[in-house]
C-alpha cells in the first residue's frame, strides 16, 4: 500500500531559479522594459497591441479584442483611441510641445483638435505639476471628451503671449479593447491569477516593470510541472480587469490565489498589499516570504485604492488577490511623471521581484497539510537516518524543521502555517518534508494534485 | 420600487452643533454649574430636589420620588437626610468650622448632634487629608449612623485644647429618594441611556459638570428628529441607579447603548471607559470619535469601580454602558475636596465634552449596514457625478470614503466599522454615504427606523 | 439548603509555604543536589537506581523497571548501560583522563574498550568544546554503539604524540530502564503531571535542580488535602517519557495539567515555556503567577525542542504540559559542561522555583467558576461586613477584588480569568473569594471536588 501514495512534487521553483536567476535575468527584464518604453499605450489602441505583440515573442499569449460598446458590469467598453502626432507650435512655427519628444505631452484620450488660440485660451488645456516643475506629468481623460497637453511647470510659466497652433492628430472611434491572456495548465484546474496593466505610455516603474516581471514569471512557470493552473492577464487598468471579470464571471470561482504586479522595478524595498480578506493563503505566503528574506519589507492592509486588486477585491467578486510592489504608487516622487523612466528601474530590483514572486508561488504550489504517521511521542529519527546530532548538542535549522513538521502535522496545520510559525527558511522546510515523506513519517491529508 | 425605500436621515447632529455650539454654550454650561454649586446635595433630600428643579428650567424632566424603605434589589431606599445648619464653636463662641461657609464641612448623612466636648473626643469626629492640608475633604457615611466634620489638615493640627460646642441641625427621617428622568422619543423604542449623578454637595467637576453637559445634551437632542429614544437620568450615585434599575427592570432590555457623564469639565483630555463587554457599539463609537479628533485621549478598559456604570454593568444587567470623562476620578488632586470648585471646570472643556457626546450620538444614530447595489467591480462613479478627479491624480478623503463604502458594504460591515477601518472623518463618511445613497449605489440592509 | 453547599477549600498551598518555605528549604534542596551530584547517571543503569533510592528517602516513590527490548511506540527500550572505570593513560602509565575525576569524561553509553593507539587514532574518539576550552563537555551516544572521551579543549590541544592506553570498563547488556513514579491522590482522579529527568551524570542545573525541586514539591503536596491527584515522574529524558507514555497510554486522558521542571537552580529569572496549545489553563496559571511576582520573567511559546514536553506535546498525545525553567537550556554557557556544577545552582533560586511552582499549583487547585448570587447591581457589601471604606475614599486591592469577583462571576469566567484580568495578587483574590463565599454572595458553578 505504501507504494501507491504519490510522493509530493519536490520540484523547487525558487531553488531552480537560484540556479538560473542571475544578474542576466535582471538585465534581460530591463532590456524588455527599454524595448516597450517608447510605445504610446492607453487603455485601447495600437500601443496596447504593439505591447502585447512584443510580449508574445516571449510567451504564447492569447490576444483578445472586445468591441467598443459592450456592457461590462456597470461600465461600457470605450471607443478605441489612437494618436499619430500632436504639437503646440508658437507663432514662429516652432514645435514648443511635441508628442514626438514624449508621448506624455498629450492628455490620454484627447479628442482631435487643430486650432489657433491665444495663451489664455490655451492655458485651459495645459497641465503641469508645480511640485515637480521640471517633469512632464501624466494625465488622462478617458470618459470626458476633451483635449489637453502636459508640460513641465517651468515651461508653462515661461510661455509668452503669442498665437499658438495646437494640433492633435488622434482618433476616437468604435474599435476594440485589447488584452492578453495566458493560461498555463497545471495538474489542477484551480487557478492562480497574475495580473498587470498595459495601459500606461512611457512610464517604466508604474507599468513596464510589472509587464517585464510577469512575462519572465510566465516564461519560467511555462517550463515547469505545476500543481495549479496559472492565468496571466496583461490588461488595461480598471476597464480591462472589469471587462475580463465580466466576460469570465462564471469562471472566477476557479481562482484560488492571485496577485497584481506593479511598480516592481524601483530601488525600494518590497511591499505586499493584502487582499480584501487580509488573511488569505496568498497573503500569508507573501508575508512569510518577505519576512524570511531578512531584508526590509512592508505589509500593507487592503484598501480599495490602487491597481486592479480594486476590482478583483470588489465585494461581489472578493477574490483572494493581493498586490506586490516595491515602493507603492504615489510614494515615489517620479510616480506618474516623465521621471518614471529607464533610470528609475534597475535590473537588480526586477530580478529580486521575480525571485520573490517565484518563491511565493513555490510556497503556494507545495502548501498542503500532512499527517504525522507516528504521532505518539517523537518517532525515533535515528532509525530513519534523520538524526545527525551527537547527543547533547543543539539542533540546527534542518533538525528543527523535522521536529516542527512532525509536531504540527496533525492535519490542522499546512506547511505554510508551520513554516510561518517556526520561521525557518522555505528550502529547509521542504528538505525536511522530503526526508520525512521518504521515511513514511508524513503523508498528505489529501491526495496531492 | 425605488421610491419606496426611505432615505437615511442625514440630519447632522454634530454638524448642526458645529454651527450652534460655541464658546457661548460652554459659558452657559459653566453658568449653570455656578448656579448649582452652593446647593448642599446628598443622595436624598431638599438639595437634590432644588437641583432637579433648576434642571427642569431647561428640560422637561419628570421628577420621581421613591419612598424610604423600598427594597431595591439587595438595597433599601434610605431615610431622607436634610440639614439646615452645623458648626463647631470654640469656648469663645466663635464658629471655627461653619457649614454656612462650605457644606463640605459636614460628613454627609451626619445624624443630629448638639454637645460640648474636649479636643480628644472631638477629634474622633474630625476628618482631614494630610496630603492636601489646605483643602476640606469630602466624606459621607450613608449607611452607618454617625456624625462628623471635615476640615483642612492645617486647621485640624492647629486646634487648641478647649471645650468645643458641636452642633448639627440635620434630620434623618422616612421620606423619599428623588431623581429626574427624561425620555426623548425617537422613531424607535430602542433607547440610549445617558446618566449622571446629582448627589454631591459643592463639588464642580465630579458632579455638576456631568449635570450641565447632560442637560445641554438633552436640550439639543430635544429639538431633533431622532432614530433612538434617549433616556436621561439625573440620579443619586449608586443607590439612585440601583433604585431606578430595580423599578425599571422589565424595561432594561430596551437599552441598546448608553454612557455615564462625569468629570467632564476639567482641563484634561477626554477619557472613555468601555462597557463591561468592551466591544459594544457605543465603545467603538466613542473610540472612533476620540481617535478622529486628532487630540490626546485615553480609552480605559472596564473595571467594576467608578460611577453608575458599576451598576449598569453588573453581571445581571450587563448593559452596554460606558463612561465618558476627562480626567478620571481620583486622578486629579482636587477630587473630592473643596478645591473641586468653579475654577476647576472651564467652559471650553464643557463645550468640548458636549461636542464629542453629540458626535458619538450622531455616529450611533446613523450607524447601520448598507448593501452595495453594484458589487461586481467598482461602479462607474463618473456616470453618477461622483468622480471628480482628472485621471492620474491621487484620491482625497471624499473619494476614498466613496471607495471604502462601496467596497465594505457587503452587509457585514456597518458605517462605523467602515469609518473606523478607513479612519476617515465622520462627516466625510456621511457625505459619501449620502451621495452613494442618492445615486442608488447603496441601500440599507434593513429598513431604517 | 445553604448549609449543604460545600465550601471551597481555602487551604493555602503557597501561603502555607510562605510560612514554612525559607532559606532553609533552599539549602536543603541544595544539599540534596550535592548528594546526587557524584553519581554517574545515564538513561539506564545503576546511577538511575541510586538516584531514585535517594529520592525515596524523601517521598514514597514507586520504582519501575522496564525490560530492554520492549517496544514503546516507535522506540525500543535500550540495553542497560553500566560503567565502573575508564581512563586514558599515557605511555608513562599516568591517567591523563580519568573517569574517577569526572564522569563527564566518558561519552555516555560508550561500549567497553581496552586498546593501545597513537594520538591520531585516539583523537577520533575525543570530544572537546573549543568555545569553552577549560570545561569538559557532555556527550552521549545512546543509539550508535561507539566509545569516546570528553576533555577540555586546552588539554586536547596539548596532547603529545604518544602511545595511549584507553580503557572503558562498561557493560551494555539486556537489563532494564528504571524510573520513579509517585501518585498523590486528591479528591478528584483528574491529574496534574510533574515530570523531571534523571539521566544526566554530574550536571547540576540541567538535571539535579529539577529533581530537587520536584522532590520538595512532592513532599510538600504529600501532606495536603488536594483537589487534583498529582503524578510525579522521575524518568530518563526522551526514552523515559516515551516508555511511560506508551505503558500508560490508556491513562493519559486523566492528565488535565502538567509541567516539566528543569534548570530551576541557576541565578537567572524564571522562564515558562507554554504547552503546544499555548493557552491551556496551566499556561495561563504560570503566566499569571510570574506576572504577579513583579520580577523579571519570560514566557516562551511552545517549540518541539527541549525536554520531555516534546513527548507530552507530540500531536498524538497533545497534553497540556509546559516547562518551567530559569535560564533555558543552551542559553547559559555552562550548559552541558563540567561547569554546570554545584556553584551554578543556588539555594535561593531553588527556593524561588519551588515557591512559584507551589503558587501555580495553588491557582490550579482553586481555579473554578463561581456565580454571583446577587447579580442585579452590586450587593450592599456593608450589610455583609464587606465594606470597610468611609465613603469618598478610593478602593484598596481587597475591595477591588471583591468588586471584580462579583462583576465577573457570571459563570463564564474562572477565578484565574478574573485574577489575570484585574491583575491582583492571588492571595487577595482568595481572601475576597472566601469572604464572598462565606457571605453567600458567590457559589461555585459546579460542585467542588
Amino acid at each position: 500500500m505504501h507504494g501507491t501514495v504519490r510522493s509530493p512534487n519536490f520540484e523547487n521553483l525558487a531553488g531552480s531559479t537560484d540556479r538560473s536567476l542571475s544578474a542576466d535575468d535582471g538585465r534581460a527584464m530591463h532590456d524588455f522594459v527599454s524595448e516597450l518604453y517608447p510605445i504610446c499605450r492607453s487603455i485601447t489602441g495600437e500601443g496596447v497591441r504593439k505591447t502585447l505583440n512584443l510580449i508574445l515573442e516571449h510567451i504564447p499569449l492569447t490576444i483578445c479584442e472586445v468591441p467598443s460598446g459592450l456592457q461590462v458590469f456597470d461600465w461600457t467598453v470605450p471607443l478605441e483611441w489612437n494618436i499619430r502626432d500632436a504639437y503646440i507650435k508658437n507663432s514662429a512655427g516652432e514645435r514648443i510641445v511635441d508628442f514626438r519628444a514624449s508621448n506624455l505631452h498629450v492628455v490620454g484620450y484627447s479628442v482631435p483638435v487643430h486650432a489657433r488660440m491665444g495663451l489664455s485660451e490655451l492655458r485651459e488645456h495645459l497641465f503641469s505639476n508645480p511640485e515637480q516643475p521640471d517633469w512632464i506629468p501624466y494625465r488622462t481623460s478617458y470618459y470626458k471628451p476633451t483635449w489637453g497637453f502636459c508640460l513641465p511647470h517651468h515651461q508653462l510659466l515661461a510661455l509668452p503671449e503669442d498665437e499658438y497652433e495646437v494640433y492633435i492628430d488622434s482618433s476616437l472611434r468604435p474599435g476594440h479593447l485589447t488584452y492578453g491572456e495566458l493560461l498555463l495548465r497545471g495538474r489542477s484546474s484551480d487557478e492562480v491569477l497574475i495580473s498587470c496593466h498595459v495601459c500606461h505610455p512611457s512610464l517604466c516603474n508604474d507599468n513596464l516593470s510589472g509587464i517585464a516581471v510577469a512575462t519572465a514569471l510566465a516564461e519560467r512557470l511555462g517550463s515547469m510541472d505545476l500543481r495549479y493552473s496559472y492565468r496571466f492577464l496583461f490588461i488595461p487598468g480598471t476597464i480591462g480587469s472589469i471587462t475580463w471579470a465580466a466576460i469570465r464571471r462564471a469562471h472566477l470561482g476557479k481562482i484560488k490565489h492571485g496577485f497584481v504586479l506593479t511598480c516592481v522595478g524601483d530601488a525600494g524595498s518590497p511591499t505586499y498589499k493584502a487582499s480584501r480578506g487580509g488573511n488569505a493563503e496568498i497573503d500569508r505566503a507573501w508575508t512569510y516570504v518577505l519576512k524570511q528574506s531578512g531584508e526590509a519589507f512592508d505589509i500593507q492592509p487592503f484598501s480599495p485604492f490602487g491597481y486592479d486588486e480594486r476590482q478583483y477585491c470588489s465585494p461581489g467578486l472578493d477574490l483572494p488577490v493581493g498586490c506586490f510592489m516595491r515602493t507603492p504608487h504615489g510614494q515615489f516622487p517620479e510616480y506618474h511623471t516623465s521621471a518614471d523612466d529607464l533610470d528609475l528601474v534597475c535590473a537588480s530590483s526586477l530580478n529580486d521581484s521575480l525571485t520573490k514572486a517565484l518563491t511565493t508561488i513555490d510556497v503556494i504550489e507545495h502548501n498542503r497539510s500532512y499527517l504525522n504517521q507516528k504521532p505518539f511521542c517523537e518517532p525515533k529519527l535515528g532509525d530513519y537516518g534523520l538524526y545527525s546530532m551527537v547527543g547533547g548538542q543543539s539542533a540546527g535549522d534542518y533538525q528543527m524543521a523535522l521536529l516542527w513538521l512532525l509536531n504540527m502535522s496533525d492535519g490542522e496545520n499546512s506547511l505554510l502555517d508551520i513554516a510561518a510559525r517556526c520561521n525557518l527558511p522555505w528550502e529547509t522546510i521542504k528538505e525536511a518534508l522530503r526526508a520525512l515523506s521518504e521515511a513514511g513519517l508524513l503523508k498528505p491529508v489529501d491526495k496531492p494534485s
